[in-house]
């Protein structure tokens, strides 16, 4: 499924991945930092809903695939030297982008050389099965 | 300058270097995507000004040295696998964090299968000089 799109895009720089950002479409929040590969980016585009690439386990991870938390994906942008791409989604489920229940996985902020949790939790992650969590890092 | 930010983080999976994602810091808006080893990070804390890894040139990038569009940094982030960043930041200069002279690298989006240029430059980065450019890719 080879697209113009995609086509344009640079993924030998990052062996083989790009950097992608969600972000909650409405609020423009940033809500999470994964990777794609060519693959995921076509499925993504393809069928609307984020795929992204799992580096730990080597895979496609479509985001929301056990827990119901997954991604509709509303506009793709990419960055100027055509390696790195936006993406602004709704996220389904329980509101709830990061593997730790919170909406943003960046719900910690720097305070006196100290990362201090500035967010609540939309979720306990519990719910979703003691094996849960995200894929784009050395978590299981 | 060992912190204990710094030492929360983890460079290693990186190859020594993290992803960061730089917003407005009024806005939110996404600007530029860019990399910072620790050294970088912990200047960037002490200074409140972004200063990223060039991986393509191997050194500190101090964004705005040639040009002025430096960044002053109004908040942090860390994500919830502490290897990624986000920077608030009040972009300086002529307001253009991309250096083809866009608010925001990312200016273009997937229409049709073609990505549509949909946000005019700020400023022609011709005034900057040949060498303009940005450091964290393959552009000089």
């Amino acid at each position: 499924m080879a697209t113009q799109a995609s086509a344009a895009i640079d993924f030998n720089k990052g062996d083989g991945v790009i950097p992608v950002v969600a972000l909650d479409h409405a609020t423009h929040r940033v809500l999470m930092f994964a990777y794609m590969n060519r693959e995921a980016f076509e499925e993504t585009v393809a069928t609307r809903r984020a795929c992204y690439f799992s580096r730990s386990r080597n895979r496609l991870w479509r985001k929301g695939e056990e827990s119901g938390n997954f991604q509709v994906v509303k506009e793709i942008r990419v960055d100027c030297d055509e390696d790195a791409v936006l993406l602004f989604v709704e996220q389904m489920g329980d509101a709830a982008a990061c593997h730790t229940g919170h909406e943003s996985c960046f719900y910690r902020r720097l305070e006196n050389d100290e990362w201090r949790e500035v967010e609540p939790r939309k979720v306990d992650p519990a719910k979703y099965g003691p094996g849960y969590g995200h894929h784009t890092k050395q978590a299981g």
